[in-house]
């Protein structure tokens, strides 16, 4: 009975597994939203309630809403014929923070690898193939990570989409914005430096 | 509408707040609660809900309960006649996992600060002083922190109990189990030596 009662316990047990928190966050954090308890505990505790009942992956992209089909995939104004292919409904949200892109989108869910036994059944790379000839895609672009399965990915779809009357793109390598040479690796120095541009 | 649904932007603003998270690593929990929301999402939801409900303050010495009066004050083997008087619920919580003090407590809530405008009164002074005489007080343990702000607060307390019958003590400074000289602070290293022990 340290911790006040069983529901607390057994709430910052619950919280301590969450991504970035351990037992002592997670303590801190039911601490702080007991404390301030008539403010907003209720409210959170009716948000998750409704978050857990309400969400869902969007049929057609992978996007996390609370509908069938997300929002970007039902607006008009986002059939530009480009696809954009992430890895993760994160990297998805991460790219429409920067709010560069006005296509749509296709997530994964993962990337391919041999060791987990993850092929392109599981990754949802047939819808995508199907989606390029339905949607009259002009573009795929291939945002994903900079990793070794994030890049055997991209070029197993490229392959795939080698028939296809569609342009394949991937992101950009090179010095990050504010980025310091000094702090950069070797591998993103000579990639930078292999795709200079003229100024 | 960049994360998923109002609802799920509402969720990740609100964990936002909480103390040692952040924008970005309150959406990376909230997308693992989604990803995950089939096992423990609800539950989670249902156990914030009980503990803002039934979470209260202890009537008699301050700490969470779910009850009128905390286990500890009701549990008559902690009736030993000491009192240990701690800052905070966090603080409470740290010593009943030490397991090292069978007695009962008094959490004030604060220390006294000229500066915040908070006196006795608002930290429960008073009613400690009459627990002290009603409970048949024989030691009173001032476990606060070793901060201005602390034992200025340990200071007047030992002083309002100056008349009654009743040992007052502190924790002992030094050196933390583990502790390295090389690593501690001034201060705490001549503590130590100050209260130096014969082995």
């Amino acid at each position: 009975m340290t911790e006040g009662s069983d529901d607390i316990q057994a709430l910052i047990a619950m919280m301590a597994r969450l991504p970035g928190l351990g037992p002592r966050s997670a303590r801190r954090i039911v601490l702080q939203l007991i404390r301030k308890r008539g403010q907003n505990m209720t409210q959170m505790a009716q948000l998750l309630g409704r978050v857990a009942q309400n969400s869902r992956e969007c049929a057609v992209c992978g996007n996390i809403t609370d509908r069938e089909v997300c929002g970007i995939c039902t607006d008009p104004e986002r059939a530009t014929g480009e696809i954009c292919v992430v890895q993760d409904v994160a990297d998805l949200w991460a790219l429409e923070r920067g709010q560069a892109f006005r296509g749509r989108y296709h997530v994964l869910g993962g990337t391919l690898s041999a060791l987990d036994d993850i092929g392109p059944d599981d990754l949802g790379i047939p819808a995508l193939l199907t989606r390029v000839g339905d949607e009259r895609i002009s573009e795929v672009i291939l945002a994903l990570n900079a990793t070794v399965d994030g890049q055997t990915t991209a070029h197993y779809i490229a392959d795939a989409l080698e028939g296809a009357a569609v342009k394949v793109t991937g992101l950009a390598q090179g010095v990050p914005i504010g980025g310091e040479l000094d702090y950069l690796d070797d591998g993103t120095i000579s990639a930078a430096l292999r795709a200079r541009r003229s100024l």
